[in-house]
């Protein structure tokens, strides 16, 4: 039964979804709408209702109701129907079915909300052109770090400052194995296969694991922080598969964990953008980060720092995000998708690692002899890399030992050429590791 | 020299600003309006610009250049000028010049951006309503949490979602002062003096110490996040000055921190809103906030647990706040301030005691003599209060001692009950404390 406010607000005509993408997300986004409906309405000023739907698979058993919708084998159907005035596009997928139906969507003078940070970090700013000159709202707050309102909170939250930087963990299924190797003392390939096996990891999870997942978020993020046409092509990304549980606990006896990184930052009018598995201080907000969780430091000029955290994936905070731009939608929110046109996005320059400096976390495998050492720091000498501290845990009695440097703040150039050298001295094996160390204030 | 976005944005005519109040947060949204403009432009899609200002001195030196605007010696004539669009009130002070003003400028037709928590916490629905009726945006991310965008968070980031809790650390006075108290082992006196010598604590501290500002700021809050009409008059506030040392010191053996915490919660159809110093777990987000900070919690049943954390006060985060607020309005966003027009704001039911329940920290100043711990627990038995864990610390020395209680899950009226009828009994001193457990989840 409608209450009261709900009644007053479906005097306006109600807000009719399509909704393409049937999986977690988009059941999610069916029971909130229903279970929610007449809380919306008071807060949107209207009702919001799916109309139709589109999945690959009609007979699936997806524990909500589907009767009421119409239901399309196309999922460009959608885009097509009188009764549809907004497309909602949850199938994932930076191109295919998923890029057809959003273009087809503004084409056709539909508002588009997508959680496909796929999609946005490659199509984004075609996307935000073809609904720039319809003036439609193309919302994405899905896309990027789940349930966390970051996209509004960059988009507008901090919209009076000039971002000095952009930190995130962006990816769950990188932060829960982190944690648990770091809090059960596992290996990382161990941890994977039981998150597989928990849901925190998908089947094929080469794209959590390997940093694009991340790196896609971080593109979206970057483009509204600075103002710059997304460039995901330009982020360097290295995933987490080579951190091993000495690497955990080589961080912590030095004062840091271990966390997959995403870092945007404007330098000298040089954009970086970077997914690497970082050391984060112990008592930097990030390092208390656990599990499944997502959060987002932002540095900007007036506001100093702000921390978002949350859910940055699963069922209900996605479909939250959804829902909330949906919303805005119905409340008549249009603003241009990376918060100015996009003839006013800037083509930004690629920092490149000769413009870095980093404190570096190194670790080698080296020979168990004497005299190694004396080598190794003679390349570090060479390369005018300074080192901070150096540490030699008890030789693993296979012949081989694990160093672990830290190095003073220097050129990452310089880190990675000497690294480089180093793994071409007969000492050494071939799986050295680098990883740059977050300061505390940054 | 404007850059070239900046001269496409100048095609829109200019916002022009007419600001009343020139403190610290006056100042800073001039020096903001200024050192971002190019960039404010971009983002707005036009310029925002100072027209004319008005304080109650002209000729303090504010460190910013005002000769570029024309100068009101009375703030309510800034509401009556033609080259005023928007109206921002930063004089502070719940009735008065801000009142007058606000409600000038909405009568004018202007819209209107402040940071003032008590005006709008007790003035607030009125001036909603004022504004509704005119379809003006009334606007105050700055009146709570400084530069965090929470208001934005809850009226828009988690608009999707029935909220189920609301938990800030809301006054950075109170937070310096209990953190500083924790980690340099002092009393609240002298840490008070010297947050006022260094600007942490005003000349006159009384609406921080005493929770009246933290509840201005849960009453706004609330109301966003319930649905329901302001109801500051229906907080209960205790603030932060019957805090010890002693407290802080046996909270941290219990595992807990002590913070002044403000919580929203609706329970079985009954609001919940107090402000008290709470013992906070080590581990819950909240504990690891010190100094001067912010954080807000925010439960809702989709997104789960949010943290939104950051500057709660100064010139720069809360400038940051008041220009974003202006740069929604130029953009066009205008929907109702508290999150859905007034007449469907409900008149909630505030709950009192007797439906809370509570984990319970107590302390108590008690005679230094056998039988006295059998006295006081035969109080708790027969209030029906289960204890947990009593401590009871060395002696004082002076025939007194300390006893600190945790109890069970319980009614906190039986332990308000409970700890009145200790206070009767010859045996204890009139210095109890009471306050609080958040739980690890909460």
């Amino acid at each position: 039964m409608p209450s009261k406010q709900a009644e007053s607000a479906s005097q306006t005509p109600a807000l009719r979804i399509g909704l393409a993408g049937l999986g977690t997300v988009g059941a999610g986004v069916i029971q909130l709408l229903d279970q929610n409906a007449d809380l919306i309405a008071r807060r949107a000023g209207r009702r919001i209702e799916v109309s139709a739907v589109s999945a690959r698979n009609r007979n699936r058993d997806r524990g909500v109701d589907l009767s009421a919708f119409t239901w399309e084998d196309d999922p460009g159907a959608l885009a097509q129907r009188d009764d549809v005035d907004v497309v909602v596009e949850l199938m994932g997928g930076s191109d295919g079915p998923a890029l057809t139906l959003a273009r087809a969507a503004l084409q056709s003078g539909k508002p588009l909300v997508t959680a496909n940070k796929a999609m946005i970090a490659h199509h984004g700013l075609e996307l935000a052109n073809a609904a720039g000159e319809r003036h439609l709202p193309l919302k994405f707050e899905a896309a990027v770090a789940g349930g966390i309102p970051v996209i509004k909170g960059v988009r507008e939250g901090t919209a009076a400052n000039r971002i000095l930087r952009v930190i995130g963990i962006l990816n769950g299924t990188c932060n829960y194995i982190l944690t648990r190797m770091e809090k059960e003392g596992l290996e990382f390939a161990s941890v994977l296969e039981d998150a597989q096996r928990l849901g925190y990891a998908e089947a094929d999870p080469t794209f959590d694991i390997d940093g694009t997942d991340t790196a896609h978020k971080l593109a979206i993020l970057a483009s509204l922080a600075f103002g710059c046409r997304p460039m995901f092509d330009r982020i360097e990304t290295t995933g987490i598969s080579d951190v091993r549980l000495a690497d955990i606990h080589q961080a912590a006896a030095l004062g840091y964990k271990v966390r997959l990184i995403g870092l945007a930052e404007m330098v000298d009018g040089q954009l970086t953008q970077r997914v690497h598995p970082t050391l984060v201080p112990v008592n930097h907000p990030l390092a208390a980060v656990e599990g499944p969780l997502n959060a987002i430091v932002v540095d900007g000029d007036f506001v100093n720092s702000l921390l978002f955290m949350g859910a940055g994936a699963g069922s209900g905070p996605t479909a939250s995000a959804v829902v909330a731009d949906l919303i805005d939608i119905a409340r008549g929110e249009n603003g241009p998708a990376f918060a100015m046109p996009t003839a006013d996005l800037e083509q930004c320059v690629a920092a490149g690692p000769d413009r870095r400096e980093v404190n570096a976390y190194i670790r080698l495998t080296v020979q168990d002899r004497p005299g190694v050492l004396a080598e190794i720091t003679a390349v570090l000498a060479a390369a005018g890399v300074s080192i901070e501290r150096l540490v030699q845990p008890a030789p693993a009695g296979d012949g081989t030992a694990l160093v672990v440097l830290q190095t003073h703040r220097t050129s990452e150039q310089a880190v990675l050429l000497a690294l480089r050298e180093m793994m071409a001295l007969p000492i050494t094996s071939d799986n050295a590791l680098f990883m740059p160390i977050l300061p505390q204030n940054g």
